[in-house]
């Protein structure tokens, strides 16, 4: 296993083909890296899940291919396909493509493929994730330790979740939510708030994030104690600092920051 | 403490004036954001460490105010003193300045004046943390729920690390490491390594990520058995998986990256 790399993405693949998996930040289109901008436009054919896939300018020369959300697996082979065939096929994300999104269904869709068509190359272009989006709105909540938990239990037990949140709490990580609440999975997040509000003790600074970056952005920041299920949903990403965040009152809006000493 | 807030920047300060906490990535300018590109070019000054400030290209109207490591308090002042002056002011930090970076300090600064000097207008400007591009290069190993922990000990008890460290590994978080290693702190990281040998039980694979996205980026993976101290330094950033993290073995370069379920 000891190997030296330069980059995930030099191998050779089928000619000319390859798959670039990139991030598009939180929604602000001044969030989205010129090397995500320069694959775009570099691209035969756009792969996602919809509301991502509209985010990209349709032109003359590039096929987009929206698709329902979980149905990460197919979307994955079917950019592998389109590589190996020749395509230059970037699959979008929302926020950055490592954090609980297409990055690791794209490596489980490969390594699923016979070791000889192992080949393709595939690069991961980092986005502006929602949690550290979200964190410059508010302050620097995640100034000092944190974590990021995905609250959606469709890939893992409850049990593990909870498991999680109580030593993220014993080891007073300051805390960023993904995917909190969805229609499906209603009840979840009041579960969440209640371990966290005993297993926290103290009121936390709450902060909820809401289409950060687009024009109907909404930051809400709430102690523990007043955090309801309802202000969540899923274009929410949800940040609890740790037992250090402090909020700085002013005119307008407060500002939440994790300081970066513990020392007395 | 409950408000809603539109942005955390749209205070009035003094007239005209501002300070924007820029996060500038890892270091390759495709990875800066348009936004942060804008606020660069409407700046009067820049303030920061100075291999930062190096790479911002100077211009008539500019002023680059370059400082040593460990001054980021007097720098934080002096960049709220120049905006109460009437100076668009940019803080530049190497990644996202809200991941162990200024604006946490810019924040414990604000929070030191007193209450009728706190209105400084402030944004913070996400970038792209060192971790996530580390991730991205070798893969997708913070694919599933992970944690961001500094290393350093200037500002916390190396107890706190090696429970943080205990705990993290027994939630199975995947882990970022930042400022593993320096000329003054020879030995933390040896210790971090001990410890995660001992707390992780088998062969988790230790990404050591070198000056990422720089041309003279090194991206090294290792079992962790093999992982040694010397791996690192104050460039690297040294990612871990969790129990379930894999390996894809192909021609050149290894993919590593953690699956979304846990589900059997």
């Amino acid at each position: 296993m000891t190997q030296a790399m330069t980059q995930a993405g030099t191998q050779a693949g089928a000619p000319g083909g390859w798959v670039a998996v990139a991030g598009l930040g939180p929604g602000s289109a001044a969030l989205i890296t010129p090397e995500v901008t320069a694959a775009l436009a570099a691209a035969t054919d756009v792969v996602g899940y919809s509301p991502y896939v509209a985010r990209v300018a349709p032109r003359a020369g590039l096929t987009l291919h929206p698709s329902d959300n979980r149905v990460e697996m197919d979307r994955a082979r079917h950019a592998l396909d389109m590589a190996r065939a020749g395509g230059r096929v970037v699959v979008v994300s929302s926020g950055d493509p490592g954090v609980f999104a297409m990055a690791a269904a794209l490596f489980e869709a490969l390594e699923a493929e016979p070791a000889d068509r192992r080949g393709t190359e595939i690069r991961v272009l980092p986005g502006i994730t929602a949690m550290l989006a979200a964190a410059a709105r508010a302050g620097a909540p995640l100034g000092h330790d944190f974590c990021a938990i995905n609250l959606s239990d469709n890939l893992k037990p409850w049990s593990l979740i909870e498991r999680r949140l109580r030593l993220a709490a014993q080891a007073d990580f300051a805390m960023a939510f993904y995917n909190p609440r969805s229609r499906s999975r209603p009840d979840g997040f009041a579960r969440t708030l209640a371990v966290l509000k005993d297993a926290c003790g103290d009121a936390r600074p709450v902060i909820f994030a809401r289409n950060v970056s687009l024009p109907d952005e909404t930051i809400r920041v709430v102690p523990l104690t007043q955090a309801t299920p309802d202000m969540a949903d899923m274009r929410t990403v949800v940040l609890v600092g740790s037992s250090r965040t402090r909020i700085i009152a002013r005119d307008g809006a407060p500002i939440v920051y994790t300081p970066r000493s513990v020392l007395p």
